[in-house]
């Protein structure tokens, strides 16, 4: 929203202020007192992982649409009620899924071996009786992409792409085209179908599913991913291979025979899950804090993003336990079908375009600490992000230094704010070790890390207070 | 073979010898000096990884009888061969082994949830359609043997013991009983099957298989172990369930519903897989080092046995190419059928009954480094157990402090060590990570430590020589 060259300007007029001077100038004292106030409370505060426990023991895996998606929706609402939130609702929205079926891989050639595989989120099925060919061995998506001869054709394209470790998930940004464009690259090149390494960081053998994309101009092929070790088998067999062929060998050619059952465009209904804490004095302004109730059928969607749902619900109610009243509304919303389609996100969008949102953020990257906060605010609210800063310093989160007002809000909120320009806050988790079990069956309760969820809830009331505070418009 | 007062006397006089006297004593000098360039010329060796990438990659899970066990015997002998090992050959053997058939598992109240499992080695098949019951839930395996109420009968029993992360291993050693004898505590209290949480201390959703045993006096129930993330889930619905019903609210009961097909008793041949460096001295005598070729059908018997195999055989290969020729034969045994009977170790004990065996040891513990060292020999052979020590000390490797001269050689080695009386040596490898991955389909190259390997190496090749060189019979 701002050049670079404006941000330098208010970033350097910011840094000059003492820092006392700019919260005073900003927030009142009264209301950086109940923020300081709120940060304590949610580190002794419980809340997020009774949330999160309760999510994944008593609802389980919720794709849109799916029984699992049923039961969250009675379970926030009772949740909502208990936690005591205000003008709590579901909104409901017509969407159209993918559902998964039975699938299995192995390789036929040089031997027969069971692959640990699944299906890719709109993967069209295989016809009856699976596909049976050799495979073509790409090491990443450029080489593919770069292949201008006819060694895709009447193959199974394996792409092995793999996913750096980081903290910011950028790795996984990079790596994540495969799963996303890779089926119509080997389309584009007469392939029978798509295979990937997974997508993540993982050495489990345990396969990583997530939403793919079809080139409407081109054939669709059925598509999945095989684990990281078994995409190790078949790198050291295609080496094997390749050496044995330059030695002049008999090359044991890899062939790999798989079936994928799924159905798409299945028509449901799934929701928005909305509570609020009301304000008094602006009431029709709204500090949004988001997640995502829907998550991948193959866990329970604990770190995607039942802790996320966990940790804006506590946020919330911490700020109502507290007995404070904001100015303006703090309204919690769990986002429906985030993962296929960003169905909520747009219907939320629908509805509430008029509604004037003094912010909008989403908790969507697991279960640990946050570590830097950004933003994306007018000009003269910069000044009000460096108290925000200066309060959240203390729970080991930096101001971001590069990209300084450009933050990322997260999935559906960045739908909302691309959509209408509303000021926008990122809160962003260590994603370290998130793409280990990020869309895999291996998102379970176990692996969120319970110490860390208070520091969240700390940083999301803190936030969502102070906005709702404010003296002006972000 | 020693009591322990015996014992006592042996290592006290062993104490008070100068260590350098001691070695003199007893190994030659030039023994001594060669077993030191072995050691260092181990530890600049890629040998045992070259072994274990190729028998995951080229070979796979190689299940007694299997496709997989056939390719291994090719592998053997064309490795053998490689390694310039002599008379190498294989040693064929009649068994009868389970093989597993299709399962899955589900609970289906109080909300449909598919678990993630497997069967247990020899389990009977569950009858065509399944089973489906009411859950009577047993934190461990005491709290069933100890119940004298009819709370199992009609119900699927399901023991949650829990096991616990240890060096040594002892922590597996307490857990498992629950999967080789809880279904027989089931059955005597009128149970229709066994579910238990996976031995092992991953948490990942992955199931934990493994040989289990019937009484013969009782019903042979099904059996089967769901990953530690679903025994969370079920241990949590429980705990929820109980507090339901003190409460005298309606308590969800847990149900579950499974099938499990699998074979038994199918008449296979498989081998042991045997190469030498023969003795110039005493041919006769026999130092064996030993792994087992066979694996579970899950994952690529990477850690269990893959790495042992490797390291026995490097171990043999890098003794002849180190150019030395020992006194004894050195032979490096590679046993059939150890996960599901010891057919192996039975096999070569009859076969071997009346050859004097100098020593036997196995590696069979994962891939970690050795650090502990003991065995079980004659009095008079402990001053040369502290030579071997000595030699050892520099790896990072200590004698064993306490039980010494009690140590357990590995499952064959065991075998043969309590039938015969052999001597037998004990190096004990760090198991702290091993019981992530054992006997699941996670057991891949990946997972071996590729920078220990040669530690492995170096032990067992200083052993073996000093074994082979003794003044004395051990």
């Amino acid at each position: 929203m701002l050049s670079r060259r404006q941000w330098l300007a208010a970033a350097s007029a910011a840094t000059v202020w003492p820092l006392q001077a700019r919260a005073q100038a900003n927030f009142s004292a009264a209301d950086l007192a109940h923020a300081e106030r709120l940060r304590e409370l949610a580190l002794a505060d419980g809340e997020a992982w009774r949330l999160v426990e309760s999510l994944t023991r008593d609802v389980g895996a919720r794709p849109a649409g799916s029984e699992g998606d049923r039961r969250a929706n009675a379970w926030a609402l009772a949740a909502f009620e208990r936690l005591k939130l205000e003008a709590a609702r579901t909104e409901a929205m017509n969407v159209r899924v993918w559902q998964r079926g039975a699938a299995q891989a192995r390789l036929t050639a040089p031997y027969v071996q069971p692959l640990v595989m699944t299906a890719l989120g709109n993967s069209v099925a295989a016809p009856a009786g699976g596909i049976e060919a050799e495979l073509a061995y790409y090491p990443d998506l450029k080489t593919l992409a770069a292949d201008t001869s006819d060694r895709a054709r009447g193959r199974i394209v394996f792409i092995d792409e793999r996913t750096e470790r980081t903290r910011d998930g950028s790795g996984y940004g990079r790596a994540v085209s495969t799963r996303v464009t890779g089926a119509s690259e080997a389309a584009k090149r007469g392939a029978l179908a798509l295979a990937i390494r997974s997508v993540g960081t993982s050495s489990n053998r345990i396969a990583h599913t997530g939403a793919m994309r079809y080139d409407i101009a081109l054939p669709r092929l059925p598509a999945f991913a095989v684990s990281t070790p078994d995409a190790d088998l078949i790198a050291g067999l295609q080496t094997q291979a390749q050496a044995q062929a330059q030695a002049q060998a008999q090359s044991k050619l890899l062939r790999l025979h798989f079936t994928l059952d799924a159905r798409e465009g299945v028509e449901v209904v799934t929701h928005n899950l909305i509570a609020e804490i009301k304000g008094s004095e602006l009431p029709d302004e709204v500090v949004l804090i988001g997640a995502h109730i829907d998550s991948w059928d193959l866990g329970q969607g604990a770190l995607d993003d039942g802790a996320g749902v966990a940790i804006v619900m506590a946020a919330a109610a911490l700020i109502q336990r507290a007995g404070l009243r904001p100015k303006r509304t703090i309204r919690v919303v769990l986002f429906g079908n985030e993962e296929n389609g960003f169905d909520g996100a747009h219907a939320y969008s629908e509805r509430y375009a008029k509604v004037k949102h003094q912010l909008v953020g989403e908790s969507d990257f697991g279960a640990a600490r946050i570590w830097r906060f950004n933003h994306r605010v007018s000009n003269p609210a910069l000044p009000l992000m460096a108290s925000m800063a200066a309060l959240l310093a203390p729970l080991g989160v930096a101001w971001a230094e590069t990209g300084r007002n450009e933050g990322n809000p997260g999935p559906d909120a960045a739908v909302l704010m691309r959509r209408h320009r509303w000021p926008a806050v990122a809160l962003t988790q260590d994603g370290s070790s998130y793409f280990d079990v990020h869309h895999t069956e291996n998102d379970t309760l176990d692996k969120v890390e319970r110490a860390a969820l208070p520091f969240n809830v700390a940083c999301w009331a803190v936030v969502a207070w102070l906005a709702a505070q404010a003296p002006m418009s972000f």
